[in-house]
């Protein structure tokens, strides 16, 4: 995808064929830095503090640790503990932990002298291949919004609902459920993109209209509460948005508010469509509400609120009474 | 209700029995200051730049503004040129030219000496009208949180979801959607009340937590796409809010939002209670969709939030990438 009518992936190998750069998503959407990893310890920090988020680019990053590990140190030794490292980053993470263990099982049987190389090039590999699940999904996607705009007599822009961000910015390129609106603009279909703000990380805010705004694709921010109002006066034809998990019986576990907006496409006839990787399935549980547990995060998210002041520095601010109890369900 | 442990209503005569008092509400819930209104100005001041607000609030204001006018001036000229100035302060306000009226149809056919002894009657008593109403409300609505704790056989408080800021702060006293709340709170019932933020213009943050928490009601502020999985998870026993207009069909228009969080209810069998004062029913429309205009605000309550900052001072931030289109459906 474009940023500044550049194309970027989200990962990319330096010109030295040896460091790997990143996007410092922390810095998102205030600032546009990249940032070149040296070596595992760079790769694993920026795994656990963020500067690369969404499981597949965990993932794809992951493992391209593993491949500058190798270039720092190829030995047993030093395999197993760039995997102990990378595997601590976000220890709950299901891609980061995939990735690694197809690094490891690919390098351990081979010659140190051989690892190195052989670990550049199934990172590469593991990119490529979400690229390509990615493109999958936009392709898939895309007929869906052509079909959309067909119905509508080729007029008026195709308007998509979308929440959080499952954009290319969570993986290597295209995205998940905006894969098919990157497919649908770039094919010269006119689509519009409503985006919900998402509380309370903002994730929509920051990353989905930034991502959206450097490719070009016309999107309108709105917050959460707005979404079923629009479905009520017929401003939204379809809805996609991305999966955290889903259970074997087909429920979709997604970031807080994907419910309402679902039930608000429902309620009004919209089709609302989930952008499914088949690695989110998970085939050990049946029922989303009874066997996904809450996850409760830190309070402050609700109550703080991170931005630019006028001054342009990035700072938090208070939007509660003090001492106010918050909960924040995620 | 109460405020740092003394009663308070939103409204009151000062001690010297002339001036009028109130809660500036624009300084909260950051501080809490009161402002007395010495003419007929400072309660135009105060209506057009929000330091009241809430429908009931604004008549109240608005009838003692037209009583220090009298204290001012009890001319026929006095008497119209305080009238176009208080009618102007809020134009869209319906309470407010209710108020105007009864107060200048009561105050013209007197002589103009007993105009000021007169109208602070009748803005006494449009005031106390208001806090009747709230209170029989309130009555009402208790009942339906004691018959919730009965049924979970008086053990774990009952836990009530609102929206928005339908509270004392919005009326004279008790409120709307909040009277049911705190005359079940005082009659020792035990409550907990799940607080919407409401975005944009965050009422739930600011106001609803800051009133229930002076009031000592027991409450956890959420954002608004947390609702619905609460109601998943039994965790929100009934809903209550307040109304800004209901149709003849009885279709309830509240602040954005509020139809999501209804939508979730039906889903998940949750009692959805609107707290409606008669006065917000519009007898000459019928469907809520079709004939209540969208009306849309400054896309900066969008892309901006404003809070108090870690050195103390209040000041806005920007959320969202620099120039990012923004709409604000409210």
């Amino acid at each position: 995808m474009k940023v500044q009518g550049k194309p970027f992936r989200t990962i990319w190998l330096s010109d030295d064929g040896r460091g790997v750069e990143i996007i410092d998503q922390t810095k998102l959407p205030f600032e546009f830095v990249t940032v070149v990893l040296r070596g595992r310890t760079d790769a694993a920090h920026a795994i656990s503090d963020m500067l690369v988020r969404g499981a597949p680019l965990i993932g794809a990053t992951a493992a391209y640790g593993m491949a500058l590990a190798m270039a720092e140190d190829a030995t047993d030794e030093g395999l197993n503990s760039a995997y102990a490292t990378l595997m601590a980053a976000r220890p709950t993470a299901v891609n980061l932990r995939w990735a690694l263990d197809e690094m490891k099982s690919l390098l351990v049987p081979l010659p140190p002298q051989d690892r190195q190389a052989a670990a550049y090039v199934r990172a590469a590999e593991i990119a490529e291949e979400d690229v390509g699940i990615c493109s999958s999904i936009g392709e898939h996607g895309k007929a869906l919004i052509e079909a959309a705009w067909e119905k509508k007599g080729r007029k008026d822009p195709v308007n998509v609902l979308t929440h959080c961000n499952a954009g290319w910015l969570a993986t290597v390129d295209w995205g998940t459920a905006l894969a098919p609106i990157y497919k649908a603009h770039d094919a010269g279909v006119p689509v519009h993109v409503w985006v919900d703000e998402t509380r309370p990380r903002n994730q929509g805010a920051s990353l989905t209209s930034w991502e959206l705004g450097q490719h070009g694709v016309p999107h309108t921010l709105i917050v959460d509460n707005v979404g079923g109002h629009l479905m009520q006066h017929g401003r939204v034809d379809l809805c996609i948005v991305g999966t955290d998990r889903t259970t074997a019986a087909g429920d979709v576990c997604n970031k807080i508010g994907t419910y309402l907006k679902a039930l608000a496409a429902k309620d009004n006839g919209v089709p609302f469509y989930v952008a499914l990787p088949g690695p989110t399935i998970d085939w050990t549980i049946e029922d989303g509400v009874r066997d996904i547990p809450i996850e409760e995060r830190d309070a402050t998210e609700v109550t703080e609120m991170t931005g630019v002041s006028a001054d342009g520095t990035v700072c938090a601010v208070r939007i509660s009474p003090l001492g106010t109890r918050a909960a924040n369900y995620a």
